[in-house]
């Protein structure tokens, strides 16, 4: 018998009639002899339209109150899918985040776990019941209520096979796995069986939203194996897992867009030491997280230092930047949300000079501008304009000869 | 400086608008130097509507999924409210029941409130906050979400009052006081100005729906003053508080009806010592509540046992007489909802056997059949058919003069 946690995202139960499937995918897995804790997300769009409800009543509203409002719609998920599950003559019982003592940090709608606490819920499973859990939601410990972000849901159900020392850690989703790129926009993308954390970690924050970041660095903490699936399907999808050295065949995994980032440039900066650290300490201080970063000489005297961050972000950071600009006499702040993060992912990557020259040299012969660049050991990453995205994922998908077709070939 | 504890019901939190408005409402209070703590029901409509999504799901939910459902209505609008309240520039916070520490009974969606704890109300007070509650909430021992009931934020409300010692406990309702009788039925009713805990106790539980009764029992335990009030215009209300002898001029004052309850009766049950006991312990068993009783003794061996409960309760009191008609080997069981209890209401009524005598009289030169009666120190009752209510509540308003015309005359 072994123990499963499944996670449900909110396009799996966004109806009465979608939260009955569920109930009876996870009495499946009942059925097999396992135990079974679930995790799921709010209905559908509960949360675009708790927040639109939120701004009816202002348009800047404090971020404890924000997760007080927004936690409701885990709560009215784990009710409900409670009820299907014992209207099928299981026994069940569902907790919030805050029953199962998902202690957190205290930054609000953006908190980190820092520890889960498994006694109720395993005290609940030797009771013979399934547990279902609020995900997305916990408690920072002044007991206020904190959300984990977009995409939350996936750092609960991994906080909780490591907590519970699950057997695996199922992340249904409405992709059947992770690809070699997006489908929608790579055609002959194809579905990984193996990924390592760390590609999937640089896949996940490049763009490729099938897994939350913070999840995926939290399951390769605790080593805790991931199978992301498809809800609607019962094939078997990729299983997120360490990988040794002699599997790592693939120089290049796959390849990742992510839209949703935004340049910001703070201009002509005085070159004093101790600059660039008032620059971060400042988005720090606005809980804001940065991503690439360039720092250009331009006249003897300024700098322009230039970074990217989550286009939700964008307001944040613009704002701290403006303030410091005003503080240290530089010369403004500009900003740019129509551009793109193209980014190749594979865990033999770093310290191989061919791959990067390569990826560029593809660019460059669609004609497509590079504004930036990063790299770390398993990703090389490029910043270029919106509009050029698609086609740069295209071009870079085929050089490295990513596709179905050349793979049977 | 005085601590005021307001409560404000759905229809006053029904949407964005009306919450800015309650917001501004909470405001004038404070500006006039009190601490401010504020309970919230759900916005208009909610709880029906997540009761209705339960439905779809099933048609038998569990009681205590259905709390875990229900309680996220409250906290939506605990949320909203302090956002509004926020944005007009005055330090706020919300707090769940569970966050209080508003400890209840176990019994799901029907829980009573056992303690109350105001270190962390008093906390947010000291620090110069409104403090937003979540009314008709708390926790169990087990830390389980529990419910009051309908109406049960007046509860919260005045339950806080007493923790927190405050100088009164306003209950802003749709009506602006309560009256000699509903004034949709007997129009020239009068607003009482004051009346006694045990009088509105008794109004209460009698079907004028102004005041949850147990808020009242919980008032009059703890010597809360409630002041019952509108929350569409700024007129004084009803004073609930307890009132001395001398203050006792009015015998009767006011008239009720309650169309929401159910007669049953458990047929032909063996006249046996102890069979009286087996027919309340089971209703215990199955958490009903029983109103009017009557024993009749028809023939020899058997009698016919009868009493009122709410209508809410029917169905489960009627499936615990079943088991026990057969488990006793009794007639059966009847019912019958088609029945409304009209009664008066006087804090000098007991023991005043004219009273009686003429609500009574009043009934009968209208030809209105009494099919039960019940009485206490403070009222008499009387069970007759729904069809008559309306008549017999504007009957015994006439005979006794409560009416404003007569007042004034």
């Amino acid at each position: 018998m072994a123990l499963v946690v499944q996670k449900y995202g909110g396009s799996s139960v966004a109806t009465p009639e979608k939260i009955k499937n569920i109930a009876k995918r996870v009495l499946n897995t009942r059925a097999q002899g396992n135990d079974v804790v679930v995790v799921v997300s709010a209905m559908g769009d509960t949360t675009d339209e708790l927040l639109e409800l939120a701004r009816q009543i202002t348009d800047d509203p404090q971020e404890r109150e924000t997760d007080m409002l927004l936690s409701t719609g885990e709560q009215v998920s784990i009710a409900l899918l409670s009820m299907a599950i014992h209207a099928l003559g299981y026994s069940v019982i569902s907790l919030t985040g805050a029953q199962v003592g998902i202690l957190t940090s205290a930054v609000h709608t953006k908190a980190r776990i820092v520890k889960v606490n498994s006694e109720r819920i395993l005290g609940e499973l030797q009771q013979g019941k399934i547990v279902i859990v609020a995900g997305f939601q916990g408690v920072n410990e002044n007991n206020d209520i904190t959300t984990l972000g977009r995409g939350g849901s996936d750092t609960t159900a991994v906080a909780l096979a490591a907590a519970l020392q699950a057997d695996v850690c199922e992340i249904y989703t409405d992709v059947s796995g992770v690809y070699t790129a997006d489908p929608r926009i790579v055609p002959d993308a194809r579905k990984l069986p193996v990924i390592s954390y760390d590609e999937m970690l640089e896949m996940a924050s490049l763009g490729a939203v099938v897994l939350q970041p913070r999840s995926v660095e939290y399951a390769k903490h605790y080593n805790v194996v991931i199978h992301v699936r498809s809800s609607f399907n019962g094939e078997a999808g990729t299983i997120v897992r360490e990988v040794g050295e002699v599997e790592k065949e693939l120089v290049v995994s796959g390849v990742t867009c992510d839209k949703k980032v935004a340049k910001v440039a703070i201009l002509e900066v005085p070159d004093r030491p101790g600059v660039a650290y008032q620059v971060f300490a400042a988005l720090a201080d606005a809980n804001v997280n940065v991503d690439m970063i360039i720092q250009s000489i331009k006249r003897g005297a300024v700098n322009d230092i230039s970074f990217t961050v989550a286009e939700s972000d964008l307001r944040k950071a613009t704002a701290a930047m403006q303030q410091l600009s005003e503080r240290l006499g530089a010369g403004g702040v500009a900003q740019d949300s129509n551009v793109a993060k193209v980014s190749i992912v594979g865990a033999g990557l770093g310290g191989n000079p061919v791959i990067a020259a390569k990826m560029f040299g593809a660019l460059a012969e669609k004609g497509i501008n590079i504004e930036m660049i990063s790299t770390s050991e398993i990703k090389i990453s490029c910043l270029l304009q919106m509009a050029k995205a698609d086609e740069a994922v295209q071009a870079v998908h085929q050089i490295f000869s990513l596709g179905v077709e050349e793979k049977a070939s």
